[in-house]
């Protein structure tokens, strides 16, 4: 159920309508919008009664939600989501760009990485301190020390961190030193870790997972929400088929019907949808012309060198040949990179 | 085996080349380039004796080819293929829209339809007069009636007809009605049908299957060059997975590495690859930003009177806009639309 | 629609149903059943009124099919389709074992592999003269020479043969010289090829697509009963699928689902299923456990010299093991060895 | 790395060798087996010399496992894995049934059920206290209160209990309450999960992914056993795929190949590979005749009245005539009911 504000609601008006839904025992999600407020209610096991709400003053009307997901979708927020950052909006109108390497392998190539980025203009970066690995034997990240490295990067030179949480146990850690909580394609239907990220106060980009449906995806974005942390991005990154000319298969048909089932943003990453450098320029550009609202690729600055999925990491010149090519394009798709 | 000619070797030289090919028992497939000329060798069993070929006046090198496809390999054709038309040119440097319904449905339809596409500068017609239903008491198409009106459109227009084989019964009159002959995805291993068409004089253009990988695809081509067509363009569909946002999921991400692989043209058919006009613009020009060579996209003049596919075309308005879209942006993409 | 005739009716009063449904422009299907004759109807458009059926003398009722298939839905025939052969019943309480190799390789190996079949009670051979093959250049069956090589097996052994059309250039000489004409996967969706054999007065086993699911492998057999073949077998032998452990999916899932659906009998193919011959014995049985009414299985008298498919053929002594843990088996699951 | 001891070789000469092993910074796994007992080595970076093993008094030879799983490998143990519980032994010559609802709902239908099963022999009772649901707003189980349940079903019936944890926070809990713990499909690369239940002491049973491949399916059991857990029990539940004909597509096909890389046990979960009550009981006999040690199966004594899947579950009377037929069969598979 959302109950829709008149354009000139108090927000007194607005607080009686949220003490109601409480009193009901259900949860209130106010979304202020550019000229009204929307209160999304959740929490009801059967139809909630619109006569409620309807008689309250401020109220313009209640609209039943049709959908599974109920904050993800675009019946409860018809605007685009954005993202406020210091170092730029994630959303409409802007294309961003999220760069680095796989893991955080050590200091040095952090922050040579880092002030490489800010020096091309792209003002995050992506790095993984916890590592999820098919092999309990393969390298796992350096963990909390890797935090402290990506917290330095932040410190010395203002780009935001993008750093993946795999575990509740370290999720304040991961909130204090990322910008953006990212949760992995394989982590993607953890349940209890979408709840716990639900509670954080920093925004959650959410990788779809590799046999996820849209629906599946959106209801994943719907556990992160219900919480109470509305600021959550989609992440792209190809699907698993039959089909082996690549690591996996880049869905990027999968933006225009998510663009109209949720006002949330939508990023891709071709690198591990691609899973080889030499593919990653063209399908960044067809994301942006797709309809994407930005990208998520790994660069290295010895893509050989590199402990994990170097073979899809750009290097230094190959990133920046590639933000220079999507700066020039992105205008004629109606975005400036951000 | 692959045996290139010197630049400057002489048209006796390269008949000699042939006439020894010949005598092993092997086919010759002469492919002139833009510097030098070079002969592709089918039909061996085993390894062929490179020195046979090198100690013969004008030859370069003999090459072996290493991939299971020949013909279609970069290995054997280094330089991109490009088909001319009378009206225009498919390949590298251009972008090629091929428009029209689902289906030839009357006369009136095709002309009209043929006709809107000549005012806005699209010059391929697409059409079925033979429709692959999934129900034999589904509507199946005019046949030969359907190739009269196409052969009228043409007539009547100028424009390129592209349409549908799927039988090698009505092959030669498909053949000479049409300027592109389609292979649909449901025929891309009927390896009759592909023989057929191999020994045709007009490019086919050729649907990836529903469940084919590159491999496989590029096997379904080279049955159609081993015949001495040369002439084939690849078309993406989507392939079949789990993902039910869409009719298939479009694989936008085969691009690069048939480029990688192929020196055939690639084109990208977004309404099947969707099933939803909605869908079709914007992955329309995700197609041209991947590094496609053209589109194959359906068009009517009343999608929801449509015998068949009416969801997934485009209305004259809407494909007009595309049209001015892709002509706009081609240029940011070193291309041309045809 | 479906007219059910009562279990008196009398040879003239289905006569006259007949008479009435081509009076309609539409076409009869008569089915004969244990206790009453059925009269499907195809050809319609639209509905089809029941009252000018209904009124008839000897007529039960008028159904309504709700189902895209007809022909083959179970709503029109409601006993399982059983298939007679001067060699056994294909169909329920029988376990059908068809084996050999994957390719007709010469006269003395069909020759060899027919008598050692006979010897161990397996009346159906399987081996095809023309092979789909993925590569151009790859042996593509000895052709029509193959096909007087398996004539003459079943004239010396009494063995029933089950071979492969994938033209209908070659329909009469393939109805001729075989017991099943077999259609492959990569031709379950070439409707000209299963119109052809509609024509044909041999019963057709139909492979499923890779790709295809349950209705549309349904609506291919479709088109062959629609020619008025009603003889259909239906063959699983694996989609393709992300899981790489074996060379397809088998999907011994769809049997329950299809057993409900349809009254045609259905097969699994085990070797193409897995591409293992260690994997074969056990998914065979499994096959017979799942439902299955018979196994198409790949057999050669030396698989490692096999031309094609070695790696998944048993040899004979391990076919014959399989043969008899089968007929051990058989009768826990209600069927004989046919 | 494995060490093979002589199968005289005293209890000090393996303490020796596992004492040398951790000399080197490495993680011993002691193996006793049937006639000797095998010392397998993790944690090694690159490779560990032999030499140092073989010298030690005991040891009869060290072999490299080349698989990237090691101690899940038939390499690394080549005797199948039993599980023995006071309820009965799981592994090769049994055939397991475990039974029950897909959630605890309420102490009376637990008791009853747990009592249902130990009157038609079944050993183990399945049913989720923590449930993974796609919605935050479906029913998440009762919880710890759940599990309060379930280990009063154990004591009153001396039944074993299966239940899920979905989280490491409840580890202990369910650790305490269960006699198995479930992991689930969607937590299959929850690696943090993983882990923790490496360091329980109650044997694992771990569902395959919805997407998972054999081997990413055998690192999660190499993620449980590397923590030094290694009763784990593989469960195949059917994997994502364009077939829609059923929940999902049930892989038998992957029991034979598990079987030859692995001496863990596997079990089928027909109810989540089918989605259908009706479509069970043939899948399980399938999976006992396709080698499977057991069968995960839902069943209710009220399945339209159930909380979570009840299309999928059986009745008792459903549950109780296949446990009857199973018990039957098994014999003709070398097994008998555990």
């Amino acid at each position: 159920m959302l109950v829709v504000m008149q354009s000139h609601a108090a927000d007194s008006e607005i607080a009686r309508v949220v003490e109601v839904i409480k009193g009901q025992g259900l949860t209130p999600h106010v979304m202020p919008g550019a000229t009204r407020t929307a209160i999304g209610i959740t929490g009801n096991t059967g139809a909630v009664n619109k006569a409620l709400f309807e008689v309250l003053p401020g109220v313009e009307e209640a609209i039943r939600v049709t959908k599974p997901y109920k904050l993800a979708s675009r019946e409860m927020k018809r605007d685009d989501t954005s993202i406020a950052f210091p170092q730029g909006t994630v959303g409409p109108r802007t294309f961003t760009v999220v760069a680095g390497p796989c893991s955080v392998e050590n200091e040095a190539m952090v922050l040579r990485t880092a002030e490489f980025l800010v020096s091309i203009g792209v003002k995050f970066l992506r790095a993984g301190a916890f590592k999820p690995r098919t092999s309990p034997y393969a390298f796992q990240g350096m963990g909390t020390e890797g935090l402290r490295i990506l917290a330095k990067a932040r410190e010395r030179t203002g780009i935001a961190i993008v750093t993946e949480l795999m575990d509740t146990e370290y999720a304040s850690e991961v909130e204090e030193a990322s910008d953006v909580i990212q949760i992995g394609t394989r982590n993607m239907q953890n349940f209890s870790l979408l709840k716990r990220v639900g509670q954080c106060r920093k925004p959650v980009l959410l990788k779809r997972g590799m046999s996820a449906t849209l629906d599946d995806w959106l209801m994943a974005a719907e556990y992160v929400m219900a919480g109470g942390n509305y600021q959550v991005v989609l992440c792209e990154r190809g699907v698993r088929t039959f089909s082996d000319h690549s690591r996996n298969t880049l869905d990027l048909g999968v933006i225009p019907p998510a663009k109209a089932l949720t006002h949330l943003p939508i990023f891709v990453d071709p690198s591990h949808g691609t899973g080889k450098r030499a593919y990653v320029p063209s399908m960044s550009l067809a994301s942006l012309a797709a309809g994407a609202d930005g990208i998520l690729v790994e660069a290295h600055p010895e893509p050989d060198k590199a402990m994990s999925d170097g073979a899809q990491s750009l290097d230094f010149p190959g990133l920046k040949a590639l933000v220079e090519r999507l700066r020039d394009l992105a205008p004629a798709f109606g975005r400036t990179l951000a």
